[in-house]
């Protein structure tokens, strides 16, 4: 019976066991509350919030604690359908695989956590696993997708990248050359410069530093406009990559409604 | 005489009766009048406008009632021309029907309204009726057309954006971690840096929020210039799905014209 | 021998009577004037240089002055050579022309210009005539295919800015609501939201108004992100547009060469 | 045995002779250091840095300058493995060719550099003989198919330039005509309000110049909004113009694996 049980459960919080489509009641679960575990951990670090709502936060992380334990058991047990993870040696083997260990550093934290330190960062981990989650059904054909165009044009998008790199320190030098006299504070150095360079050639913009001297406005407008171009480059180059793989998931599935 | 004068109301009103290519003449109209009297309740919301100019705006917000008023007594007449608002019950159930409930709410909120109310929501409400208006002719075939390729598309998306809050999460923490010593007020909490970090990933940039550390900035130079790829995903997934709409569109069109 | 000067010269001056690709030596030059002249009014609209270079725009005004009057003397000279502006009606037809009367009233308010006015927007609107100028060769075939290909797709583009306006006054009469209490400066109507709203979906960012309360935030937040969707659609019709017109534009080349 | 080593650094220095893919172990080791030289200098500039660790600054620019001067060394002696360098002649000529003349101002800035002055600019121009040497493999075919894309299209992207710089000059004047009276500093004249053209169409939008009257508010309205198709165009063209070499590029490969 209890070898039964283990086997449900197997099929329940192992990812891959799971026969049928989507994930298992289990593991939205354990999903859904990895997100919420996060987003309290994110609210509570503002303390207007922390001080009103002190003792909700402490009953909600007790409860998470208990959850995530549980369910490391349960991992825990259960791994021991899976061969590798077999006897003691296969335990040990489980306790130190990096998934395993980032839900152990999670939960570790986490009850340091509730004393009051800001080591959350591996809770915040977990929410990769959520992403290996995501590795099914339609969500991940298209994460396939995108990275397969993507990668396919890797070359195109470091040749974009090289030259963004070489406008960047070209255009904070000539700045740093024309406005370090009036001024130093902002533009007395290029390292300086090219913070400068950064929120203008990616159109932020925040407007803590810009040119003040002519000069300076006219190799600004001049860079302004050519940050068009340079990020008009790599969206050229994503909409390219993934019009070609549309169109060849398009033409594969045509092929298979046809019985090819 | 008169069931003949209901039936060209009812044509004239009722959007899918209309059997002329467009909209009939009384839906133009009564369209228009939304238009304006939105745009009126707009600019009536300026208190330096509306102290000067307060009693034309108290005659025209009288006429827009009048015409909604009258629109909502013909609507609801002509209704029983379709079989299922005949009768008593009909009736009832064409009042509690989602656009009658919006009209009738629109024209009591209106009279509220001249008393000096901001409940006028219901009014920019109305506008959603245009757009149901505008389900017909080329910009109908063009809307669905865009709606088709955007969710034909729509994993892609759904990926863009969970990676997209995964950056935009992991991005607050670091620059919470790095500028809180310094800008407590800006940075004192990871929604407080979540706040950067939105202005920085969609480049709006406003300045009120920005690194003064060097290695908050070093970070924020590396999140800007991250900013240009994820904005980049999904401008080239809307590009590539649209430019495959646009394809099958030109196909069809092409197909119909030979005669297939 | 006055008639065949008449006639080298009408083929220098008139675009369509050229009959060698690109611009005749004559135009080249005049396209030439007529950009350095609106450069250098542009630049004389700047006290600080016109009073240290007030002689030296005095006399180029003068030339320019002088070049503009002979050309229009020549192109009225030259009319004859077409029917329709052959004898004294046919003159008076030339005069009152509207790129002939651009031309007149660039002269004369050139004339008053040198006693400091300001009127010069006509001179700006000369620069129309190197657009029409433009219209030959490859540059003309470009401007005509992207011309097409946005035409072709106008209803969805009519589509996309509808739904962009409605975005940009539902986001502002959300803000008038939530931030009026705060900043009733800049948030006080749903006009000066629009401000706020148009700033934020355009990603410019002044910073010269951005909420501060955490609802406003929160909404801005939004705001911002669906801001990227709003420029991602134009842009990806745009791309699609032209993708469509360029594989037309290749087609037709292959066939042309394949001499179908 | 000398003439057997010179063949042997020949193959090692010169780019063209390295008969095996990608770059040969000198020139890696070259790029690597003229890269981290100019990240030197950059940092160098910094005076808060430099002052602290000047002497670590001294010793690495000594290592440099020792490194390019074998380099140079090297390169002038196996520069007569190629029969145009041969002779005193051929060696004149190798000095005076532009990138050894490069290297030679690089080597002599830097000895005057290390005194204090800020003329390392060629250094950085030592990067573009990195981009020579990246005329190699997989990245030197996507350089070539973007460039070639590129220029395809040039008379489109002439077309959206010209299109750019009028509407920027037109929306200046305009501005110049309704602000200047509010804010002479800031739009006293047309190379002024360009200024806040340029930072409002490119939505870079720093803040420091934005109307402030109602009537420039509502100009600078529609510029940001039109900001938004002027960006959408060259966008636009880049990702047709990448959609059309990569569709070539795939075909080319499919044809070439079919041995065709």
């Amino acid at each position: 019976m209890f070898s039964n049980m283990r086997q449900r459960l197997f099929r329940q919080f192992d990812v891959e066991a799971w026969t049928q489509p989507g994930l298992s009641p289990a593991n939205i679960f354990i999903s859904a509350v990895v997100v919420i575990s996060v987003v309290s951990v994110i609210i509570e670090t503002e303390n207007s919030i922390r001080n009103i709502f002190s003792e909700f936060f402490y009953v909600t992380n007790l409860i998470f604690l208990a959850i995530f334990t549980v369910e490391y058991a349960i991992r825990f047990w259960v791994a021991g359908e899976r061969p590798e993870f077999l006897g003691i040696s296969g335990r040990v083997r489980f306790i130190i695989s990096v998934p395993s260990l980032i839900d152990l550093i999670a939960i570790v934290t986490f009850l340091i956590g509730i004393g009051g330190s800001d080591v959350f960062l591996f809770r915040i981990l977990r929410l990769l696993r959520i992403l290996k989650l995501a590795r099914l059904g339609p969500v991940s054909r298209a994460l396939k997708g995108l990275v397969t165009a993507i990668m396919e044009r890797r070359y195109e998008l470091v040749v974009t990248a090289g030259l963004a790199m070489f406008v960047l320190v070209i255009s904070a030098t000539i700045m740093y050359f024309v406005e370090r006299a009036a001024q130093p504070e902002a533009f007395g150095s290029i390292p300086r410069a090219l913070w400068w360079a950064i929120a203008t050639f990616t159109t932020v913009g925040y407007g803590d530093v810009y040119p003040i001297t002519v000069i300076g406005k006219l190799f600004a407008s001049i860079a302004a406009l050519s940050a068009i171009g340079l990020i008009a480059m790599p969206t050229g180059i994503f909409a390219a990559a993934f019009s070609d793989a549309f169109q060849k998931d398009r033409k594969q599935i045509e092929d298979e409604s046809n019985g090819v």
